[in-house]
């Protein structure tokens, strides 16, 4: 797998640590980089990891990672369960994608059960919380590494 | 008609030609474009052509649209069924407005039978592909032209 | 393009002029056919112009298309909303179809929003009056001599 | 008033008597109309009183009224609770307009608690049997004399 | 018939003629029990013309009516949309029950379409304004002469 | 059993064939009914075979039969979803009803779902292409003979 | 337990004996509290037994309550399933509360199916007619005596 | 009563103690049916105490219970929520019939409020705890010896 | 057809005879099963006959269907409503499925409205009784000898 | 302003400072009676301030307004969400209307969330507590004071 | 205090004053800066005063306002309704949020009757136009001084 | 981790590789054991690996899991969306709790969008086919070794 693994997310997560840590945990999104870092590292894959509170970067990240990406991991936040967009751009592409929370997200108010990114995605990892990150990233490279995509 | 007709695109309409070509067709956006400047011409007018995948931005260049266009072509994308905040910048100005999708959004998802543009809109037109555009341009120097606004 | 696009109008579309003119204008049924003619001719095409308030007579009308027509123009009135006759019986010709509305049924009461001609329809052209027709000879022209069919 | 008033009658209604008579009473639609002329008389009107199951039939005599008669008195049977082309054609004369009921359709199946026709209605009668058409009748002189329009 | 005809009304009926004239009309409550007491007297039957705000009080004078009335003439105006204690001191008594409201009351807000005053109704009258009451009295008149019951 | 069997068919059955043959089937309405025929003889019944796309003529058809036949297999195409009229007209016959349908509507569109002649029907088969029709006969043989009606 | 039980009856419970007996039985409101003195005498209890209609001094009783009743049993007839405001002042008040009804609720209307009362009730009785009051007396000396509180 | 009382348990009622004792209780099923015994034998009557995971026995002990029980109280736990199949055997036995719970099912998710039991059951206790049993054995001698059923 | 044809039964049809007779009728299982026996001896085919109240029993049976028999027709019962585990069981074998009912559901309570079996089946039967099993098999045997599989 | 401003106070509020003082604080009403009166005099203006648990009171004091107030602040409490009467008298007076709430209703229960009454209101002010009664009579004045009216 | 007041604003408030001046008013986005910063001399505290049309550019504001601002007045324009970003933003920081709106939503679209602002806010204030930004800087004041934070 | 994690199957995972394997893929669940049986060996944990069709089965080996397990993986099948029972089995054991599904249940038919177990989860994995089962693993080793529990 010579290109990165793409992970991108979305509003709010830059707080991660600060924002209510009994539904998120203590673990800064720097911190859950480093993770990622680790594990990929391990794995012997690269990956590109970033944050937006902006739907338009999201969706501009997301039409471009064909040209530089294996795959897409993306925790779209709130915009999980809002935008028609990110899920028409994940449609627009030929890449596997994973989708992931850090919380359960089936346990909290209902307009948080509405995903608009599972139709687009291969799998969904949710509740594991930073870890989550970590089980992804084994997901796609042994879905890269088969061969299949979504 | 000295001022051009305003046409603007929303999110992934960039990736037009790319992107599920059974459901938006072959035809990139610079050959719509194209295609739209071709009409123009023949009618006489002259247009402003324009994309963006941000929900601010586009409703800026409608804000902004009363001080230099004579009517809006808007194809939303997915903003369409999402987006109060469009409606409300569509509501604010005084200028023909039509409404366009290149699919019969009616044919797709539940979600995508919604739309916030609708209300502020003189007309709608939808499953045309990229021959809609030619179409709306069309119905947009008839407007104008009888004096109308929506 | 040998054969006649037909038009067909559905209930109550033999009142336009006198109904509700702030709705439908002020053009009677009448009126449109003569421009729809002169539209015809000028793209050197032929029409069938009707109008029925029955839905049997419509249904019927859509059987016999394929035999005599070259695509259906359709306003089906009020049964937009409420036949799936006359759904059934677009899905059975094999013909381009264009559903056409005079006025923006998306500003007007809910139980208008639903049409059943939608899913059997190749585009839908709404809310620009008398002219919606004229654009639908055009979109027609342009459908049969590109050779697609709904 | 010198025009009559027209008591338009649909689906089923030539059943009466014979159909479900704990519902809707033993007597005939004929029974009725002659208790219709009886009081018609005594308050010194005409009424036109007719029954078809067609709703394109319905609809062209509803459409013709205002030419002929002077308010139109509807039972509309089965299609009050299905037909927006009845509703059009309501909307589309300027003539009073009562809605009629044999039985309480407030106390049947919940699909029949919809009236299409009560939004162009200028008042209901329902569940009186038979003795509503002479309430309505009463009701037509009052309002056509007082030159009250719906 | 020797007892009254008990005619009873809800809440803000006391400021007909002050209330939204454009929706309930100019004329006062007491305008209104004067036209009837003439059309009573006319038909030689007695009336109890009555008005609560309380909702307890109508459920009172409901309760009692079977020792002193021959029958409720009911506009239980805004509780007609919320009450099912009304509901269910009509259902405990054996008279018979017409449901009367002055405007037509499908026409307005949705929650004024549902009416809890209707599964006990024997018929109900709408939409005719003052007058209605004269057609409730005249159609008490005929069912209690008749000798059925709700 | 003198008298026959009504067999009717509603909407763009007349298309059957032509129409849609991965859902329908490839035989015409003739070759149903001639089926139809053999297997009534086979059961030394009679049948009478109608089709029509008009509601109000299945509506008559439907009314007249307890003076000709013996009981009706309706299939009402998709007047089966729409039409509270043919509900009406089966209660108010006295007669065996088998409501019959070529597909199995619970696979398709969620409008299908819905019947209104059900609650009208003795029983219901559908999914049997044509091979329906016959089941339909002999159950209706079984049940007339057996005396027992609807 | 020194303070009495306060047993509080809502609207229309004065009729009973009277009121659809086939649904509430034969007994009259002071034929149940008769019985409800002596299960009360036989379990050394005292008991406070009144019945309005009005709301609004179904409230005033609840609030008071706490300075001289050791528990409340409500029977809030038609209040149950509309009154939030009889919900607000049964959690403004620190005491037991068991909801009571006659009839099995969830057998009738769907409209009875929704209780405001049942959020604050510690339990629930209802089906049982007469014999419903019995139990609550015997279940809420058991709470009482046990100490627990809702 | 000869007969004795059939108490049903049914799924995860075995685990009561150990599961979620701020909702259900401290106590032990086998305490409870301790509690019932020493009840029973004061009101003279037996009882056959029984628990079960599986939907299948449940349905077959109701389907018993007619040849050896006088009555059926069942606590069916979850599947009060989802079982058709146990409202069934319910309808199906000539039993009266108590539905009992531990915990007020109406202060809990929302999925817990329909009970597909409650149409079957003459009576409904729920929310007292264990002590809820013993008011179910009282109201079932109550019942049988007065010799109703449900 | 050398391998039999599978008729399972769900929940509580072996209380059929007993259990409400004026929905099911007076036949009990072992008389169906005894007028199938007939039925397939006259087509010349075998039968297995079986019942089950756990729905366990009824996935099993359906699982191993494709190795001994050549259809299935599945009477559910309650399960028909509630059980996705026997679509999912349906769905995985390759076998023609009959969907089979005593009674008319459509006639029933709305939550008998919905089958999880009809998306999994060919075709439907309801309504008529034991003669329904009988018109199934003759059904099978017709799907079975023209090849066709569902 | 010569006239008070009238402060009116549904069901229940008399209970403030013992009711649930998490959700409502721990002030009584005469604390925040006193509170407006502090207010009023620094404002210059007089306030009319009453409480009543009777929809029916509320319901007269607001007809009463126009007469003798300059304005009305209503806290209807749990009668918000239930109450269309009040709905009507408020729509029935021409005064400036403002609703008040002490705690934030869209933080609490679903059926909190829908007001009857701010279709009538010109303002809502809520979830500030007792000092929202203050906002409300700055607001008061400012509004009488700028001539404006609801 | 020695933070500033952030008062932040969402999509199209940029318009006041052009933007359909019957909702929204005529005073401009600038005017009601200076009454602001006005009133806020008066009360002695400084305001920073923001609009954005960009939702990312919002959530950006709320996430830094911790370290710089006293509390938060949002009003969230559009995004008040469709933005569970702005949702989470606001539940991230550990300040006072006052939720503040133009015009009575409650009054208009159903789709503007939902907020995602509404759980995360402290207080609400609409209605009352620009005055409201006033009511909410007071507001502020009050509950800065007195020491609670939402 | 001196307890094995239980992975729990349900109804129909034992037809895995016959079944639908455009959605399940062509593993069988005995090769999905094995695969299980290395990667725990891996991670130096013990499995214990079962499956069933039974319900009752499932409830019964979570309640003794908490004797035996470190943890619960469950694949409930069919039994996710609509087993109450499990989620009430799930609630009652203190034992970390992974749910998981072969297939991404959010791009299937609405009702497999709805998880009974998801509330009870820790976190979900679902759409990566059998490689879940070792995600799943992989995250309870974790979980278990960091000493939380869901």
């Amino acid at each position: 797998m010579s290109r990165p693994i793409l992970i991108l997310n979305g509003p709010n997560l830059n707080m991660l640590g600060a924002r209510e840590p009994e539904i998120y945990g203590r673990e800064t999104l720097a911190d859950i980089e480093s993770r990622c870092r680790d594990r990929a590292a391990a794995l012997n894959v690269e990956i590109a990891f970033r944050q937006t509170n902006s739907e338009a970067e999201l969706i501009g990240w997301i039409q471009e990672a064909p040209a530089s990406a294996a795959g897409v991991i993306l925790n779209a936040g709130a915009y999980t369960h809002s935008s028609i967009a990110i899920l028409d751009a994940l449609q627009a592409v030929d890449l596997p994608v994973i989708e992931l929370h850090l919380s359960n997200i089936y346990r909290r108010e209902p307009f948080r059960h509405r995903s608009y990114v599972s139709p687009a995605a291969d799998g969904i990892i949710c509740g594991f919380g930073a870890f989550g990150y970590l089980l992804a990233i084994e997901a796609m490279v042994e879905r890269t590494e088969s061969g299949e995509s979504g």
